[in-house]
């Protein structure tokens, strides 16, 4: 397997684009990511597109090679990944495997969603398609009721309170406020978190991420070819991984953990040859505050059930022990589904790389990327060094 | 690169089955495949799901870690492939490259759509989003009229009739009726063709494939670890390539050719070492009639533009010079439209075994099949040998 570089990332601003079509907004994400590459399409040997529902929330399916036309790189292999809110991890996984393995030596990796074209209620319902229709959606559990579920579990088991929960979205907040591209950038305070509106007791809107139009790109190439398009500064992945889980919630024996994020932490540090206490950032998978404290638990950050605690005290905040989503994560940046797994590693790049202005952080030599789809069905995992 | 085998097929019948889910297909259709290798599902390394539009056709989106989940192998990494009717043909292609890499050992490639759940209205229009929705969808040009202007520029300019569609629609009836998982069992004779209901002049309902439910899957594995799973008769893969095209057919400059297809062709045609005329027989993306003699020329089996006359002679019929379509073929076989592409495969093998039944061709060594996404945005195409 060869070493592989990301040699340019794109992105687009995340928000409500109502003007905005979703190939055009792909496309905008790929034109940035080539550009910052320094290359054109013509390089490009094939193209991975992350995207969750777009033909449900727009019509227009057959994504690929549609977004490929106007990116300016039709005639190569063009597809579309979809693992719910993992699609655009699950792009990224596939792109670096053939990269990694030869298959070819230049591939886009773009994310892309556009669902601000429908209302809350079908957006609800499209985003429930992510879970158990037959089980979980017949009985009215879209994803909100899922996380509070593992919420109050969470809480009973380990003494989580709402406060630690607040903790994380006022955390993500304040870093999300700090960037340009982020949805939603206001600060809020604890007390106001926690007299949040509720959508599904214990979580409020200040627990749930954002519905969000937006697309990501990347350019991966051979590490040992990338001198060839960047004289400097890009990004090695140590470790790519993508793992799965049974779909529905009442299938798992513990919902305070999921699975394909462990095994997948598990081979990623394997493959990197690290532990968790070696890496320096994260970017992971907010779809609900509850889903961040998970994830630190599940990735090693801390043990299991301290999660919120280790929030609460500051420890994931920019300065801490392990700071997470200093982006804002999909809490305050916003989570256009597809798009999520790809601007995870923009923004850990421009971590990386030492350009993420007023929101960088000290130590920036490995950052990891955690991507999860559903309420746990699909997790990628990706390490990243700066080179 | 390692040489790739095909060790187990599975397929469900196809046709309209309102009380079977789309997830319950699949997980047949892999347990089938599974039963053919001879293995169990703890063997799979990674399953590549090919699935046109299930969250459009039953609200189930994630259906990769779901089917998994129903088939016994979650944990491993589970995608599903988007490239419209070209989607099980780019799981395939996803899958081959993973075994073909080293990067797994064991892979199960599906595919499966759901189509009957919905209303005619319902599944054309999202069908539609296969092709350009801003432009062609607008226009109000859904699939059938798409192939029907290609039927109309390919009369106007090769002189190609009404009845060189029907000869095709004639024999893939013929074929399928004698296929026992077909959809549509019937023989038609021309004068019945010739009299169709008009869908989108000059195509009539004889010249469209159908709407249908369905499921295939195969197991592949390294051909050096052929031995361990099956004493005997198995399927190598020559060739898998997969190519593109713009989306909107007025992006074309010529539309009685996909360049997709012509370009994969000519790729896979030299990664096999072999020519057309080497080919035995060929399962080829009948979506309409005129797609299957487009594709007959843009294969090489015939000159460009003799594609009516050639089917008209019987030269693709069983006997002919190259049988193609001895399925049935989308027209009769069905349509399902994530399974085609899977399914191709499956009835490949079957005749690369000897194993057709009384639809055995008499020279079945090497087989091709050619998938087709939208109209020529998407193709792969792919050479088995009988081993």
């Amino acid at each position: 397997m060869r070493q592989v570089a990301l040699i340019g990332i794109g992105k687009t601003a995340f928000g409500a684009f109502g003007d905005r079509s979703l190939p055009s907004l792909a496309a905008e994400a790929v034109g940035l990511a080539l550009s910052d590459a320094g290359i054109g399409p013509s390089s490009v040997e094939a193209f991975y597109l992350g995207n969750f529902a777009g033909p449900s929330f727009t019509g227009q399916n057959h994504l690929a090679p549609y977004i490929a036309g106007m990116a300016g790189f039709a005639g190569i292999p063009c597809t579309r990944f979809e693992n719910a809110c993992a699609s655009g991890g699950s792009a990224f996984f596939h792109g670096w495997q053939s990269v990694a393995a030869g298959l070819c030596d230049c591939a886009v990796v773009a994310g892309v969603e556009k669902m601000t074209s429908r209302n809350t209620a079908q957006v609800t319902e499209i985003l429930a398609g992510a879970g158990d229709m037959a089980g979980e959606g017949q009985a009215g559990a879209t994803f909100p009721a899922l996380f509070a579920m593992i919420a109050r579990r969470h809480m009973f088991e380990f003494g989580t309170k709402r406060e630690h929960l607040a903790a994380v979205a006022v955390k993500n907040h304040a870093n999300g406020a700090r960037n340009p591209l982020a949805h939603m950038r206001k600060t809020i305070t604890l007390e106001q978190a926690l007299a949040g509106k509720l959508v599904a007791e214990p979580l409020t809107v200040y627990d749930c991420s954002l519905i969000s139009d937006g697309a990501a790109a990347v350019v991966i190439v051979p590490v040992s070819h990338a001198p060839r398009y960047r004289s400097s500064k890009f990004a090695r992945v140590l470790a790519a991984v993508q793992s799965s889980d049974t779909v529905p919630l009442d299938s798992k024996p513990d919902i305070t953990t999921f699975s394909a994020v462990t095994r997948a932490a598990n081979q990623a540090y394997a493959q990197a040859g690290i532990g968790p206490r070696d890496v320096h950032l994260a970017e992971v998978h907010d779809c609900f505050t509850i889903a961040e404290i998970v994830a630190s638990e599940d990735l090693g950050f801390t043990p299991k059930g301290d999660g919120g605690p280790f929030a609460a005290a500051g420890c994931t905040a920019m300065g801490g022990v392990i700071p997470i989503n200093t982006s804002g994560g999909l809490k305050s940046k916003g989570h256009p589904v597809g798009a999520t797994g790809v601007g995870q590693l923009c923004d850990l790049v421009q971590q990386l790389r030492g350009e993420a202005g007023d929101r960088q952080v000290a130590k920036h030599q490995i950052g990891l990327a955690q991507n999860l789809g559903g309420s746990g069905g699909t997790c990628v995992i990706t390490i990243l060094e700066a080179a």
